[in-house]
């Protein structure tokens, strides 16, 4: 069966855009990505979204983005997964086509926040967990991660210190990154003289809110691929080798083990698995850290370190400039920002710029193989995707 | 590649369930089809829902549902487009299995729309409209349909009572039907008393508002298809021989003809296309009549009667029973009901059904080919699916 390429991407710098629609921020991700496969236009569009219908008061939103973007009258439709959304979008439209359903696909990402006051905002990212069994009685989504991040520290005997470090060097990163919407270094002092938010969490542990969109094109074959990477002057070809995608409970209190992420890891070995490859082969990963100790989880879980020492490692030093894997350049949710239904597709399309070496923030180096997590809920829906450089 | 079979079907009666939640009723369907396919359990779920957001205060829907029906850790995701997510779904579906990333896949539909009192589900359904140039203005999705019904009635010399054969006509067949929600035959009396919702609409013109759950299994390979068949007892395959989606603007003010619905006919065509036949060799048909006109003009936009005839035609007895094609004997969305993301998989549930010969309610004549057509917003976002029966 044919290959799937991603041959152009795209996306807004992540901010709070008061004064731009968000059919605007999708339109100038989704014409950036456009450019850069050269000009070839999308012939369908799966876009990742969560809170349209909440929050911008917007259903049928695939065909509105569709049809704001000029390309009005193609198949189109939004996948919602929660923060998750836009890895989903990615694994349908892998689907769509690697099936040749559709031989163009442009995968998209968008969330708009700022349509409404942050404790509208705090309720709408709460519907991530489960309405009738947790939001009901009256606890937020950051809440939900706090008590998973208190068990985690007392588990393996970690200090707010310790779990710090993480958003210390997200916001470094950061401060390369154009798009980001925190570019700037912080300090540990900082760090923990921000305000918690649901004790453990403080304010610098977690993900900012922000609105933002991102977009990359998928194409069918290798010569397809070749054709628009001549055209857009690149030598290189980037293939999806693989994606994955598993759920848990939407509850965390029916949960195995809260400190495990049984979907990163289902989602993790999908994908390592149709690449054909181990976890060892990975050069570079964007993880999806809406929280510290997420993004250590997910090291942990993938298979990157083992469970409970990823802390340890990243102060010494590991998944860093010249370790392998190199882990999120990009700043991660911390600090470049979560457009919730985006992030997915920026986390796609800024791997896809560190494997052909053209990523304007930390570079990485010179990655063959880069790895993608992306998750919704408290890692109820997880999707993970494995890219491939080609000469 | 490899063929598409669908081989397990299932759905709850529509009506107004104010005691089950969302997740009960679509775990009942979702069973059903899961026994109707030989106990074969899916490997991955796409579920059609619009308004899960706004009306149950719940994302992370697919994961939710798979973990209730007790498929927990399955790949599983939301796919929204309006009244038409049902359908989007099962075009996620396809792709899904066509491709191999998944074998088995429960395509759902749900659609809890009495977590609300009227007021609210009006204005949840105006999402499907245009947020920031329609509903804005104060405009109702069926306010936006009246007027289309008035231009058309208009432009064709049709009267209140000319349209309204199409609604007497659909709860006769609904009265058949132990699924729909309003099984039960009206008046032409009735009809035309009954109160204006916005002129030229009638209650008895529109769908009602209801609960209700579908899903149906799609597997790759007629091998596995007639191994499912065989341990179901049945000796016929229902493949799925095509699927097309297309879009339209949102707002209808920026459309090129009020009264020719553009996304159904390319949609139709696409379909009709991949399955290699033309709109002459359908045999049985659901067409999403959302309102009267809307059943009409579907009739025409897909290719079944000439531009502003259709209404003569069902009067004169067309496309009812002995004639090519039989269309909507379950009832249609006016009198089956339209539990708005599940309508699309009700229709193919149906249709299967039809295929098969074992449709509980109003039977067509033996059909070999059926196409069923799924909208959301005003013809904003159509899919439609032709399905084949194998001996």
């Amino acid at each position: 069966m044919e290959k799937v390429f991603i041959v152009g991407v795209g996306m807004t710098k992540i901010g709070r855009f008061y004064e731009q629609s968000g059919r605007e921020l999708f339109s100038q991700a989704l014409w950036k990505a456009i450019e850069d496969a050269g000009g070839v236009k999308p012939r369908a569009l799966v876009v990742g979204n969560m809170m349209s219908s909440t929050l911008m008061n917007q259903d049928s939103l695939g065909a509105l983005l569709a049809d704001y973007a000029g390309l009005r009258g193609i198949p189109a439709f939004k996948v919602e997964a929660a923060c998750g959304s836009g890895g989903a979008a990615l694994y349908a439209g892998y689907a769509l086509v690697k099936s040749g359903v559709a031989d163009v696909v442009a995968v998209g990402g968008l969330e708009k926040q700022t349509e409404a006051t942050t404790p509208y905002v705090t309720r709408a990212l709460a519907q991530a967990a489960d309405a009738d069994f947790e939001v009901f009685y009256g606890v937020t989504f950051t809440g939900l991660n706090a008590m998973i991040a208190r068990l985690y520290m007392q588990l393996f005997g970690y200090s707010d210190e310790d779990l710090s470090y993480w958003p210390l060097k997200m916001h470094e990163y950061a401060s390369y990154n154009p798009y980001a919407q925190l570019p700037r270094k912080t300090s540990m002092k900082e760090i923990l003289d921000s305000p918690v938010i649901a004790d453990p969490i403080r304010l610098f542990h977690a993900a900012p809110i922000g609105d933002g969109a991102a977009a990359v094109i998928l194409v069918r074959g290798e010569e397809k691929a070749r054709e628009i990477a001549k055209a857009a002057g690149r030598d290189t070809l980037i293939e999806v080798a693989g994606v994955g995608m598993a759920t848990d409970s939407v509850d965390i209190a029916s949960r195995n083990n809260l400190v495990v992420m049984e979907a990163t890891a289902k989602a993790a070995q999908e994908a390592l698995r149709m690449a054909g490859i181990g976890v060892k082969d990975v050069d570079y990963a964007e993880v999806h850290d809406a929280f510290h100790v997420t993004g250590y989880a997910a090291l942990e879980d993938i298979g990157f370190a083992p469970k409970g020492e990823a802390p340890r490692l990243f102060k010494e030093g590991r998944f860093q400039k010249g370790d392998k894997p190199e882990v999120n350049f990009s700043g991660g949710l911390k600090a470049r920002g979560h457009p919730v239904g985006a992030t997915g597709v920026y986390q796609v399309a800024e791997a896809v710029m560190q494997l052909r070496g053209d990523f304007p923030g930390f570079k990485a180096s010179s990655p063959e193989t880069a790895l993608t997590h992306n998750m919704g809920g408290v890692s109820t829906i997880t999707v993970v995707s494995v890219l491939r450089r080609w000469k």
